[in-house]
């Protein structure tokens, strides 16, 4: 493999649009499935095979004989965000394009450009040794986009044919440019709606107003019960089972090379940044809970002048949790929170669409350890930990139904536009990718 | 003319889709009006036409043979609302039916059910005497219901053509079944947008909650600082120049037949009635101003979950406002009260869409009388008087540009679900609407 066949081979995974939420494109999804299918018995692996169920199949592949040695499962996903807005890319999404050291394509980053990182560093092993220093699962899924709960239910059902000793998510980013990154905690998340319901009829608000409930100001006045001014939640016992950082944790992550004003201007695009005062940034960022809203639907937003009293609104909400917090109970402090803050006249319920624990990886293990010390050779400085303040569900589902630390090992930069258009992933990142991964399962089966 | 001749009439009439908010259907605005312009040809005033100008056309037309009598501008508009939720209509919208003693479709009784009545009972008066007891002038619109300016302006411009001693305004309801009513005010309205503007551009609420402002929380934030939990407007000095209704006008409100248990379960169909504690229903209704939020645009409203922190959030939201308060000083009012309460990290600015002064007409007037007493003959009962809590704005243009008071006689009944699926007009309420404007005609030239 040369890094030209590489970057061939991205360029046909990137060409296929595989966006997940758009059911217009299921049959390009398979299409994604079955490449990765492909290309991992090209690396080595002729077992690999698609496992279908409810949703977009798996793509699962194993290699075992390094009895003895580690099991590791590799994790990414073919799936991809949609594309729009579409007249802001300057090349199209599919049609992948090089500029520079950098390649531009919807998924570059998120995840294709990381899920061949982990194909390709096998296929070297395998072409170089005929074998490899460890046991491999590859479990490379299409529903990340859509939060799909296929590969929940496969894990949860299949522990013994997925037992592992540490799963490798290649799916985060560095903290800077050049800067080997290993991500050990991740928020979880409790995503619903808040419904609130008023008359059972929309309602003028001339022949009404002054009568009728509004059930947009019932939800705005909801949503202020739950957060004040400052970003304090406000649902009782919320910051309850919060565990703070070490101070270990903090002074490393005051040490971490970052231009508050370069991120508060150009990364963020804000007047102010916002938060709990006093709290520091990467704390409120990776170590806080957080609640946001998202959109607010009902009633009229054209263009123009409705005089509407409308009978519903529904508040899309979600907070963002830190270990320890756990979100079944937090489920319920907020639908407790959202019935106390009804007021008269209206009815209000939280509904659950979602919900994932936070997750936070001792990094005193094997795991971790090796994989900071490979990727801190390869890309010549030592590796910094940090925390993500997303969520990525699939790690704590590793640890709950495998027992398994996730060690996030992810090659993508903070400007790479993940979700938004223009994505792109920079080249040397992959080829060190590579590199990395390589090294650091040499020293796994040492 | 007999009522079954009025009937065909008033059918083919409702049979064209006028919906003015849809331009798709700006010919069968044009038809509309065409079609009033020959029923007051019919009706025996030849010069009717139609006035172009921007927007769709007003039919105009006079008859000023009665020197020394009064002059009389009939109002009324050819526009009809869409007629969506189309699947809620029992029969179709622009397919009349009667049923029992009531016609169904969009426009039944706003406005053509009562634009009819204007122009049979000028042709029943044509017929029996071959003149007019009073002189007429016939300004009948097409912009009614999205709010069009085409009528303000050509009265602003043309005060000569249009002199008059009243206007008698074919386009309110009744109280109740069979109890004459005379509206005598209205509230005024001022509708605009809070824009909200956070970030430069949609951040993901994982990556940055806990350090970028929330447009929707904030503007959440504003609507909660502009009226409290009771429905009390916060904006300073709102209240400073409401009139209070008179002890006389609050004692006949008392005395209207009503069932608040029905109003409440049946017309507005909620659990509670809310608004300013201790202020009666229809002083909060009448002669109170009020704040309403009529939707949130911005963000992610859709089904499932998109983790976004939108970069802008807008709320549409109008103020009604009762004698003396000021449209214009009402404007920056709200503009200064939503810069105060704008949260840090967010710009928040209030942008007028439109606005339209309270009117409110003093029943000591001879116009006002006859009417009354024209509608209690035909009727039998005496007329009340009572205000309306939504806003006519031509009732203001007619008093500042021809200083004529409005006579707001209309034949609707409260349950004719106006702007909504299955529109009524009650069929005798036209028949005796006829007789009353006629006596109202023949009192006024006595």
């Amino acid at each position: 493999m040369t890094a030209d066949t590489l970057l061939e081979e991205l360029i046909t995974f990137l060409r296929i649009p595989s966006i997940s939420t758009d059911p217009d494109h299921s049959a390009d999804v398979r299409r994604a499935a079955e490449w990765v299918r492909a290309a991992i018995i090209k690396a080595g692996l002729p077992n690999a095979e698609l496992i279908e169920g409810q949703g977009n199949p798996l793509v699962y592949a194993e290699w075992t004989g390094a009895p003895g040695k580690p099991t590791i499962l590799l994790y990414g996903h073919y799936d991809v965000q949609p594309p729009d807005p579409l007249d802001e890319w300057k090349s199209p999404p599919f049609e992948p394009e090089v500029r520079g050291d950098n390649i531009y394509a919807r998924g570059a980053a998120d995840d294709k450009g990381q899920v061949i990182i982990l194909i390709k560093a096998v296929e070297r092993l395998m072409r170089e040794d005929g074998k490899l220093p460890v046991n491999i699962k590859f479990l490379i899924e299409g529903e990340e986009e859509i939060s799909g709960d296929h590969i929940d239910s496969y894990v949860q059902a299949n522990p013994a044919r997925l037992q592992c000793d540490a799963a490798v998510i290649c799916d985060t980013e560095m903290f800077a440019p050049g800067m080997p990154t290993l991500c050990v905690g991740l928020r979880g998340i409790v995503y619903g709606e808040i419904h609130v319901q008023g008359a059972d009829h929309d309602l003028h608000s001339g022949v009404y107003g002054g009568a009728a409930p509004n059930p947009m100001q019932a939800v705005a006045e909801i949503i202020c019960a739950l957060k004040d001014r400052d970003g304090r939640i406000l649902i009782p016992g919320f910051y309850g089972n919060v565990t703070p950082p070490s101070e270990k944790e903090r002074e490393a992550w005051a040490r971490l090379p970052f231009d508050v004003e370069d991120y508060k201007t150009k990364e963020v695009g804000v007047k102010d940044l916002v938060g709990e005062p006093g709290v520091p940034l990467f704390e409120r960022l990776w170590a806080r809970p957080t609640f946001e809203v998202h959109g607010i639907r009902g009633g009229f937003t054209g263009e123009g002048a409705k005089t509407v009293i409308p009978a519903k609104a529904v508040a899309k909400v979600s907070t963002r949790l830190v270990a320890d917090q756990d979100p079944v109970a937090a489920v319920e402090k907020i639908k407790t929170a959202v019935a106390a803050a009804c007021p008269r006249g209206v009815t209000a319920e939280f509904k659950l669409i979602h919900a994932a624990a936070p997750s936070l990886v001792n990094p005193d293990n094997l795991y971790i350890e090796k994989s900071a010390e490979a990727m801190a050779e390869i890309f010549g400085q030592p590796t910094v930990y940090i925390r993500s303040g997303g969520s990525i569900p699939i790690v704590g589902v590793f640890d709950l139904s495998l027992h398994a630390p996730s060690v996030m090992m992810g090659f993508g930069l903070p400007d790479d536009n993940l979700h938004a258009p223009n994505e792109k992933m920079h080249l040397p990142n992959i080829y060190r990718g590579v590199d990395a991964m390589c090294a650091y399962f040499r020293k796994l089966g040492a």
